[in-house]
């Protein structure tokens, strides 16, 4: 089954306006979550939207948030979300370092006592409507264990980089720097599979293929699964993303990020605000002129695109090609939604009296 | 058999200064070759100055580049290398960096005609004196396929990001996007050892553990290694570092960026001037307040180490630390050097009629 993108975007709106969410915030809310279900990044869509809720009805997200702004050099600043949902913070933030990157080339914001800003790309993104280029990332529910070791140190802490082509045709990152994101364990788990090596770790330690393992006390593991294959290089990227957005900016970091999953409560020690956000462009007209980087970037994209295939039925693509194409066929042929989603959204729907969006 | 790191550094400036490189020049390169060597980075140090010689020697570097900065937004510009050897331009181009810094909190260049810059985390790393947060990529030899692909396409094209902790006490990430580094590789050559699934694919797209497989037309991998554990992120990440290094600059990228290995000869068709690196800083004092910054990252840092290891006889490190201990030790001790690296260093003090270091 598969539903209009309008249709599902009105009732995510309507959905935040029952819980007092300001026009602005409902508004840019669900257009975060509706571009993750656009591009095929199904877990941060709707799917996320009763997780979202049951932090707002717990307390854990403040609906009227006070945001602040506090510019500390010219291109740089920080940014308290004042308890609210990541999916707005992050978009607002981003709006700012816009700003500096018209005047200066660059801008920067490091964004603490937030809480999850759903898909990465939407906020990089950003920034390719004005040919700048859009880095953020977050930190996360910690799930993923540092090489060597096991204990839940890290989030999945996504990398995000968007850049502009011509025409659209523009080049985006949003990766977990973990070797598997929860997103994929979730669908194994529901589908009963098991999952393959290298993604998960038992509680003791031991490599295993059982999805359910993540929930009992199992690891995460970094991008490259074990020594042999450089898992010290994800655990330094997860590093450094939970740096940038926990540690510079004020909010809690490593084992202390306050969870978005609900097999998880928050530690009551707590060693900053909420959950963190490191986001900010550069002006792509700022290194070579504008013309002459897009077109040696259209250059790069053809000339990878025409890698040649180990199978020729499985053709190289490019950063995310599989997610415009998604977008594109999507906006015309509706959003598929899977039955547990289905059930989610009417129950959503009965409890705040609110319209079936099917 | 070790030697003192002092010795080392004056045979390396008397060797460029007889390639009539400059006193300054001289002396910048041979800090940046040290650095590799008394950090443990051994492929990156003293072992890689026959290459440069033969580059040197085959015209394929200039040893009298005229480096010029075109300043391009407040924060960001373009730096000529002028065919000049990158383990100088960056260092130099660096410097630019830290001077926009010191006014706008934030400062990025992109380098186009340079050659290869040596171990990343010196150029990085120069921010930590001005309490910055250094970051330096550069793309390199095409020898790493795509996901799906078998072509040799990208670099081993690293990322490197070092943020100043207390005392000295900094985190520090010099990571190659591929599963492996090929220095990794060239010691299993040298040792005639096989390789871990993961690293290498032979030329007909096989998983292959032979390291000569890579001089046979082989390819090596991007980190994650397969579909199934994600190598399409460290493509990704390969791709981001080909983008800033090569495309923003106007210097080549992807498969036609000149090698610096032996086996392979630069393409005749080129699509910009040398190779290409992306440099640039933040100061840490922009986000929060440098000591809050500074504060939290100890704590960062003492709790990762304390993270619960599965062989307590393995304990879990932090990015940076077996970099730092080895520079300690090293300063003191001596950098231990190979016998093929001795008979490479008498070879060269022969060429050039000058006195042995040992």
């Amino acid at each position: 089954m598969s539903i209009n993108h309008s249709a599902l975007k009105s009732f995510i709106v309507e959905v935040f306006l029952c819980k007092q969410f300001s026009h602005e915030h409902a508004e840019i809310a669900a257009n975060v979550l509706l571009e993750a279900d656009l591009t095929g990044i199904d877990s941060h869509g709707i799917a996320r939207l009763s997780g979202y809720l049951r932090l707002i009805d717990s307390g854990r997200i403040n609906v009227k948030p006070n945001f602040a702004l506090h510019v500390r050099k010219k291109t740089t600043g920080r940014f308290d979300a004042d308890g609210g949902i990541g999916l707005v913070s992050a978009q607002i933030a981003m709006g700012h370092t816009i700003e500096m990157c018209h005047e200066y080339g660059s801008g920067w914001l490091a964004i603490f006592n937030s809480s999850h800003y759903g898909v990465g790309a939407a906020h990089s993104s950003l920034a390719l409507q004005h040919n700048y280029i859009g880095l953020s990332m977050t930190n996360a529910t910690p799930l993923v264990t540092p090489a060597l070791g096991k204990e839940r140190m890290l989030g999945t802490n996504p990398i995000c980089i968007s850049i502009p082509g011509k025409n659209g045709q523009s080049f985006v990152i949003d990766m977990a720097t973990s070797a598997a994101a929860n997103g994929k364990l979730e669908i194994a788990q529901r589908e009963g599979k098991s999952i393959p090596d290298g993604w998960l770790i038992s509680a003791n330690g031991e490599t295993s293929n059982n999805p359910n393992d993540l929930k009992e006390g199992g690891f995460l593991l970094p991008l490259g699964s074990n020594s042999d294959r450089g898992y010290h290089k994800g655990y330094a990227l997860g590093s450094w993303v939970d740096i940038f957005s926990g540690v510079l900016s004020g909010a809690n970091f490593g084992p202390w990020v306050p969870p978005f999953v609900q097999f998880l409560n928050p530690q009551n020690e707590q060693v900053g605000k909420g959950i963190g956000h490191f986001i900010g462009c550069w002006d792509m007209d700022g290194f070579s002129e504008l013309n002459a980087s897009q077109n040696a970037l259209e250059i790069w994209m053809n000339r990878f695109k025409s890698t040649i295939a180990i199978d020729p039925k499985n053709p190289v693509m490019i950063p995310g090609e599989i997610e415009k194409l998604t977008k594109e066929n999507r906006l015309i042929y509706g959003i598929p939604l899977n039955d547990i989603v289905i059930q989610d959204i009417e129950t959503i729907a009965t409890s705040l009296q609110l319209k079936s969006p099917f």
